[in-house]
């Protein structure tokens, strides 16, 4: 068996921020099933920041998208043909298929979505890898205690809601970060976290320090750059610091070297700042951990999540190419096909 | 009762390295014993780089020394008056009472030295502050693991000496950084770890590298600047950079921008390094695991440690100004006393 797809490739690598013709949508043939693969029909695409990375020919948390080959994603699909026996045909999964709309994989590379927890975007959102570095940076690193106060940016995204929420959850004051009224206002007002300051505004620094009268304990590392500069003068005594991304230095092609670089160590040492980056996976053993948790408060209303659906694979590149401006509001999806067909 | 003794007060605020005119030595005399307090004879004085910090008219950790008073400093004292119930004259006891011959001090700010333990001057070295700083970096936030590469600079200094000979008792491979070849030798053939790099070596960096062929996985930084610049290229994985102090940096007048400083968040966050200041009593609960470790190694001679001794108060400056530069040669003391009089 063989069928055609679509997909979308990677044309060039970006020179700074990536443009249109970065991508390429094309025609292909899915290579026919080996022993225990299966045959998979994309129906919501993952973007995420981290995607900007792979697009470089650099050394990073993994190897980079190869020239032509196509662009790297995480998926909820639904099984089509099966040659592995723990899948069958309309089951629904968790897979890294990419940018594409039919896939082969491994059946032991995927993983069923249990669909009793939520809508099944949920297993790219809030219950999948955008909640679960929410809640593994939060709690393992930045560890709040009840009075502290959570600063986290791009507060109205996908993880950046959600450490807000949890933050609460555990007593801690939140205070957001986000671009835009409206987002701010969804923060403030839907989440509830304690403000969220706009960091498009010329006055940001001042207000986000009066936002946070008693300092920052923990900073939840999402996007660098200027927000940065002004989150670091606020930090308390042993605040803890997890590093999640940067997404405002990824299309950087210098290094930028922000005017505090010099005296960072110094204030590492005198407050005593921990700092440390993370990726979701160097905490796979606590899945069954945020599965229970965070699939409880979602059902109970602790945590509300957001999503911003793009129809049709063809237009994931002007999705994504938006979501590292913050152009969306939620967690970034690409509807690639229907639930059901 | 008042008594005259001597004292080295600040003299003025140092513009970058100290001199000898920041310094002054002086005649004073002694308040009377109030309740609770008791009159110290100083014999030993502790020379750390720490001080440095607390000549600045900055915050860190503490408080500055008031300019016209007395430099801040460990000791080791003999009691030789007390209107405090637990001390009598004759006990040593491990104070902070400074760069002076005597001292009044409360009591309960006071600490017995337990002499049989070792020399009193290890009350301020090798089982005192710097064994101690030495001892709860490495463990608590380095935590080496057997196989794993430890790099300390300043390592022939009262804590690098430390911290590698710990390493290795918990089977990491020690390499050192020392400046000079007298240095170097006495860290590899004394105290027997596998490198030691002279960091005025024109092509330190790549000596460097090639000591540690399997990279860093736990640099304990005590200085900063240019070693800090070589070592972090070299970070493994998941390495941990406990931040002691920076004594290379500690007399910069302006923010040093080192070259990678733009790049450093994107390597935290892609290795998942994980960066934290301290100071020893942020782990002051560990005083009594401390003790009993560090004194039982030095017993069994598997920790070895070196003094540096200078003779008279009044050749304190000097020592300090030396320690910065990195003149002394193991852990920096000035005999400001005998031990018996």
């Amino acid at each position: 068996m063989s069928v055609s797809a679509k997909r979308i490739a990677l044309a060039a690598r970006p020179k700074g921020e990536p443009k249109p013709s970065d991508f390429r949508l094309e025609d292909y043939v899915a290579p026919v099933l080996g022993e225990g693969q299966v045959l998979l029909r994309t129906i919501w695409l993952s973007l995420d920041p981290y995607m900007r990375g792979r697009m470089n020919d650099a050394a990073s948390y993994s190897a980079p998208v190869p020239l032509d080959g196509v662009m790297e994603g995480g998926t909820v699909c639904e099984v089509i043909a099966s040659n592995f026996a723990d899948l069958a045909p309309g089951d629904i999964v968790l897979a890294h298929s990419g940018w594409q709309t039919l896939a082969v994989a491994d059946g032991k590379m995927v993983r069923k979505v249990d669909t009793s927890l939520g809508p099944i975007s949920t297993a790219v959102g809030i219950l999948g890898m955008p909640g679960m570095t929410a809640y593994t940076g939060l709690l393992d690193i930045g560890q709040p205690k009840a009075g502290e106060t959570v600063v986290v940016a791009a507060a109205s995204g996908a993880v950046g809601s959600a450490v807000g929420q949890i933050a609460m959850i555990k007593g801690a004051r939140a205070v957001g970060i986000a671009g835009g009224k409206d987002k701010c206002d969804y923060v403030k007002n839907e989440l509830g976290f304690a403000d969220c300051i706009d960091h498009r505004d010329p006055d940001f620094a001042a207000k986000l320090k009066a936002a946070c009268p008693n300092g920052i304990d923990v900073y939840f590392e999402n996007v660098g750059g200027a927000v940065f500069e002004a989150v670091f003068p606020l930090l308390n005594f042993f605040a803890r610091i997890p590093v999640c991304g940067l997404i405002a230095q990824y299309s950087d092609t210098a290094d930028s070297t922000p005017k505090w670089a010099g005296s960072m160590m110094r204030t590492i040492l005198t407050k005593r700042l921990a700092i440390r980056g993370f990726i979701v996976s160097d905490f796979a053993s606590r899945r069954g951990d945020f599965l229970r948790d965070m699939s409880g408060w979602v059902k109970d209303g602790k945590v509300k999540y957001k999503e911003c659906i793009t129809d049709g694979l063809e237009n994931a590149p002007t999705a994504f190419m938006g979501l590292l401006k913050g152009s969306n509001f939620g967690k970034q999806l690409v509807r690639v096909g229907p639930d059901k067909v």
